[in-house]
């Protein structure tokens, strides 16, 4: 029922929110300002959550967890157009109610906003670069009907957060919410725009690139 | 038999606080007071520990090592209320045995009080997040009839050792223990008491989530 | 189809070249100068990556990314001459790619040269060793007809970054590619055949072991 | 056939005392004296390389490389007599060659003498510990049958390695070869018998603990 499925990717965004923003605030307390330390345990938290919430909740609503994704499962023929729009708002609030977890857990004001700017032609290319590999990735695995797909996509995150000099957003919602904290993760709300624009089209490029590899099977 | 599921919560707990209190001296006696590098190797080891012992016991009773676990498992119907006593008796004993171990290992004195205070909103808030979600996982892949709840559980606490302000205690029995220890895991004897209202909390709420997204199926 | 096949080894080789290089310049950049830290995120990214791209491009073109490879499938029968030239093509060709991506998403020079001479019997003893595992592994792996070929080459080439005194390269395309960095992971051109000879070596003596192992069953 | 078991566990357990040696040498080398930093890189690279080796060469000879393993494997029925004394001298003979190779790679004196005493109660009580633990996983787990004993022991190093004091030998062959490295990982001459003792007290009394354990299913 859709229902259940809202629910999944309403709670999911949440916890992978409050996982982003609550490794990347231990991080920055504990790391002494070694901020590869930082990362890599935002890096550890991240992908070991995302292995969990994908594992949990895909069988239920697909755990999508980004709104890049559904606009892909969309285009694709995946996810019906009318779900699209409860799905991406369900994300959205979703990832808003992680970012109040996060800050409440750790005793900070409950909605701040970010001044780190993350801007450029090269965050833009990153953005694009780590947005195509994950759709791409989660195309292939699909059309291969791999059993693997949550071990995978939290290991593409755990590459991408240290391949990539934006440390790999790839997913509107996530960038968004994350203009709502002043912590490690955080994004200045001018620059996700941009950040949202890049991933989209890493995500239409990753959809051609995908029928590519696909059709060779 | 009873008996045999009884040593098996009793040893899986010693072990299980065997590594989370000779990880965390290890860290600290190593990290040169960089605590993230210490909690990097105090979760890295309490997570692949975890993911050996519910692989190795899981058989036998459950592996729940956890009053907060066996208490969901007794109101779900999967535990007899009679078994309920023994388990937490032998759980708590267990994790007892754990500390002893690990200060034996590490020459320091058995049995100490921890002098750290772990208080405040955020960190109950923190417990009742980290237990939560553990339950909601451990619910909804037993639902599911996942084969990899070892390793789903195992990747579930190493990311929320960094994504709560507590470090995710999430079990009763750890956090009774971890007061007989003043190093790096320890905590204040007079803390504990609303860390487990907060754990118990947590797990009693994880219940009416998991039905919700167990419907959906 | 060949194509396919081609485009699978070109695009996941550059895929990987941005992940070794890319990790690379982010473990330099946050890292303090620690660069035991750096090679921690540079190792835990490359591992994630091998994992990820094995296992989507593997049902394709083999996932080889490497001519020593595609060489030893060649030598062993697995690949037909004519497609050796091609696949190896295409992974030099990739490597560079990935290079120029990387060095975009961080805002340096599209092409450097590398003033990091690595030389010396230790490395090169080390590039052997690296490689003869590498193959070992893969043959042995193919003959047992393993399921976790992915996962097993991802966890062989964390360790072996950190067993080997060259960080093991294991990979003429990637020691190639590696020459146009001038960044963490760089190697001086003049260095680059003395490493190539020795993971030929390496590769055709694992050769020689892998039947020895495999006879045994 | 006996003699590629033979080679199996030559060859498994050089490569397993190459990566516990030269993982340690480059941690050491590279940390700047944070010795955490270190026993991260050590971890992860013995870790990862435990999975490769023992699912490579555990279908030939069980992929021991430990004779407190072949040990309790003889005790237990599963190794004849006969097989121990080879296997043993194997293992010692393969740990010796791990240890020149990895010494050569980092360009150093082929053969050393630790200086580094491991000795105290503390310390023969962490190696007991490390064992018994060790032992009771493979013996449960080859009880169950169960399909995942690489990854599991892999995962029990990683663990043991921070929550025991000696950072878990927990394997004669590999004890005696590290006392002929005066590196990261060495341990004095002198200090190896009582290692080994407390190693084979640990084995044995698993033996018995897993006897408990196995009855109850």
């Amino acid at each position: 029922m859709i229902i259940q499925k809202l629910f999944s990717e309403f709670l999911g965004t949440a916890l992978l929110l409050t996982t982003v923003i609550g490794s990347g605030i231990m991080g920055e307390n504990l790391s002494s300002g070694n901020t590869a330390i930082a990362l890599l345990g935002n890096t550890m938290a991240t992908g070991a959550m995302l292995v969990v919430l994908i594992s949990m909740f895909g069988p239920i609503s697909g755990a999508h967890f980004n709104p890049a994704v559904s606009l892909v499962m969309a285009l694709t023929g995946k996810l019906s157009q009318k779900d699209l729009a409860a799905y991406v708002l369900c994300q959205l609030s979703g990832a808003l109610l992680g970012v109040v977890i996060a800050h409440a857990m750790f005793d900070i004001s409950i909605l701040q906003h970010s001044t780190k700017v993350r801007s450029g032609v090269g965050q833009w290319l990153s953005e694009a670069v780590a947005t195509f590999g994950l759709v791409l990735i989660i195309l292939t695995l699909l059309h291969q009907k791999s059993q693997n797909i949550p071990m995978l996509v939290g290991l593409y995150i755990t590459g991408a957060y240290w391949f990539t000099a934006s440390t790999s957003f790839a997913n509107p919602a996530v960038t968004l919410a994350r203009s709502f904290t002043n912590t490690f993760s955080g994004i200045a709300l001018n620059s996700v725009a941009p950040f949202v624009a890049a991933q989209v089209l890493g995500a239409v490029i990753a959809i051609f690139a995908a029928r590519v590899v696909a059709s060779s099977r």
